[in-house]
């Protein structure tokens, strides 16, 4: 049988600004990222969203970005590997401490953002960021896009990792994702965004921009938790995919 | 036997700052209070600090601020007991990251400046910051003046506490610090101030500034980390408690 | 013929982070305290806000806070008189760098959350932020509660001052708000806010919370622009003064 | 007769963190670049050197960077020109209060660090940072390496540029410095460093890492302030251009 963990980026909301429909979301995924503070998020919200995503037993997962709150975390930075290492083993760091003090267990580690871009292509960024998750806890699983460095740099450091993929965005033939710069990166139609997933999860297999099919490995699929219609599509692909007997699990389940 | 635990904040670079001579200072004292990142101190200089003192096998403290780098975290702000909570767990969280990457153990937690001062007389807030340390790590030790609020909260948690007096600081007959504002409240020549950790040692006295002798509990010794003479005083009253019988060790194997 | 100003907190988006419809209300107001990024605000929100107030002509002012974003602004902190001077420098000077770039003028200052309470009975904070402003720009017109040290000091400066109403709070006997701590601080009714504020600004006087008359300068009114009810009572107070014979003008047109 | 400007950093300072020797390194420049807080400068720190500034009668320039405290505005950021145009009329108006409230002009601006640099070669982004200078103040003098996008954007916006060499640094045969990632990137002999100077400003050529003479112009001498022979250096090389019969002055005294 098929098992598929949903993730979603959360706790995104800083002091009296708001993002995100959290406590909704967290009804239809079974992983949560949890920015922790330096993209986005503050000690309380990372207390709240903690609570919500354990009481819903949600997988809880830090979420780290570059620090560049007035960006959030998407503008490209440069960055040495150490200085990639040292933020990670902070932001994870500063999770756990609420994930510890409300009783739960930190599951896995998605750097957020540009951050996240960044380790696709770079070997050594992705290697000093396999190593802060494997020396905070070699248990954690890190996410990355599948054939990514990131992905790559977690099996090297003896960590698990999990392959996420996109239902809203479309694939390169070489399993990349299409730059949201071109016209076309992105599935607009519901129905198309499950199928697709349907099919990674099913066959491994994803219909590239080219026209021919690409393997792909899905272990988790990234869903997005703002705008209008977010609520809307989890719980459309939650249905969709538990009615085609596709079960959801959290990661920690699944690799 | 007589035995006390020397403390000193460390880590209180910033990227391009420097402040402290943070290496030098640890081969004279037993415990290190290391800033986390929001009045002093970042991801770099927190893992190298925790470096340092795990090599010269000094007792690691967290040293969690007010979010207030510019003013270094002395200025008080009304942050509520739940705000108190969730810095504070953040902050130790956040050390924590380092502290097991390298392969330590956390010991202590002291909070800094107006924070440390805010909770003397503030149970409610000092309930929280004792809150906080409890349910990141039962087994940490909570740092606070003797007979304060802070104290008082760490043991009504279940926590250790460690009682720390100051060499440099005179004292008010109900056994509380002179304000700094006072012109005698600072002891500035090196003998009056070793005798006076002496005495709070030996005897567990000390003469106030009003000439009573005061009962007090001296379990940690505050020594400073930065100024002209802060490494020449390390090493005098290191080797004056040492000749006069008193053995030094961090605060986990006094209390 | 009675003149009023109506002043409107806005520029308080963050980066990806949204706060209030300052679009809609400055169709309604006369004059905008913009956030100068302390508090609130960041450079392009800055330059957007600045542009939409000179295209619909309503007067521009600097709407400086504590470095407290996390906060809001909205959490005391003990600064001293100097800071608050240099803060307040720094943040007109910022707002003055896009009021300039747009071809516009700077007209008041009105200091944000904790930062403006506080100087209501502090003097000598008072006296520094009046002389911030007078040294960036004597011109510039100080807005503070009646009464209050602020408007003191500002005239006391030789500062042009207004005095700030509120239509949805009560007042005290002695010309003071009610502590949003008592739960009558606030009034919910629409019709009962607006009188106020009619006469207030007709016959200079309020009833207090004890029951008798207080007198009390309205010069501008202060209106909320966030709030699911902000717009709709905005557009009401608007059409319901002019309908009174009130006439609407940016304050640097009344004072 | 020879003319050349000193301009050195400063007000890098940010609150209990030092840097630079400001007071004293002002008795031997003609221009300060003062930062405004986003790279390294606070509100105090900027006052300050403002005041000192302006009592030596030394010119005042803005020194905008990047939004990253924590890397000293080192390291480049991927922003969008708008981003830059942003953040520049940001800090250039910061700083404006200070000098406005100190009754001086401010009279340059030079970019800091990853931004300066980012500029050299991008001519959107230098576009972006001229228009920000000349919508504040078009009499603003822009500084820029000779042959930068910068001062061709400069040129372009009708502003005054200078043309900024350094005395430490190495030249490529296009004019361009050696990187300093290049092991002879640097010149560490004081007499080197002074007579590679004259020759730039008196004859308005230097010899290439190459070997062949390249034409340069020089108009500001970029001095440093920090390090241990900064003083020194500057000292040094101030006699030595006087007594070769260059004389110095401030910037807009000579473009």
């Amino acid at each position: 049988m098929n098992k598929i963990d949903l993730n979603c980026d959360m706790g995104e909301s800083f002091g009296a600004y708001q993002m995100g429909r959290d406590k909704e979301i967290l009804d239809y995924v079974t992983s949560a990222n949890i920015a922790c503070g330096f993209h986005a998020g503050d000690p309380a919200t990372m207390r709240r969203t903690v609570r919500l995503a354990l009481g819903k037993n949600v997988g809880i997962g830090a979420h780290p970005g570059l620090p560049d709150l007035v960006g959030f975390g998407r503008r490209p930075m440069e960055i040495s590997p150490q200085e990639a290492y040292d933020l990670v083993v902070y932001q994870i760091g500063a999770l756990y401490g609420f994930v510890k003090a409300e009783g739960g267990q930190l599951q896995h580690v998605k750097p957020h953002g540009a951050l996240f871009n960044m380790a696709v292509k770079d070997a050594d960024l992705s290697e000093a960021i396999a190593e802060a998750v494997y020396k905070v806890d070699p248990e954690l699983i890190l996410f990355g896009l599948p054939g990514s460095e990131l992905v790559n740099a977690g099996k090297k450091a003896s960590l698990r990792t999990a392959s996420e993929v996109f239902s809203d965005r479309t694939y390169q033939e070489d399993g990349s994702l299409t730059s949201r710069r071109h016209e076309n990166a992105l599935i607009k139609d519901h129905e198309t965004a499950v199928n697709q997933v349907k099919r990674m999860i099913t066959e491994g297999k994803v219909v590239s921009i080219q026209g021919s099919d690409v393997l792909i490995e899905a272990q988790t699929v990234c869903i997005h938790g703002d705008g209008p219609h977010a609520l809307d599509f989890a719980k459309h692909i939650t249905t969709d995919l538990e009615d085609s007997g596709i079960s959801l699990h959290k990661i920690s389940d699944i690799v």
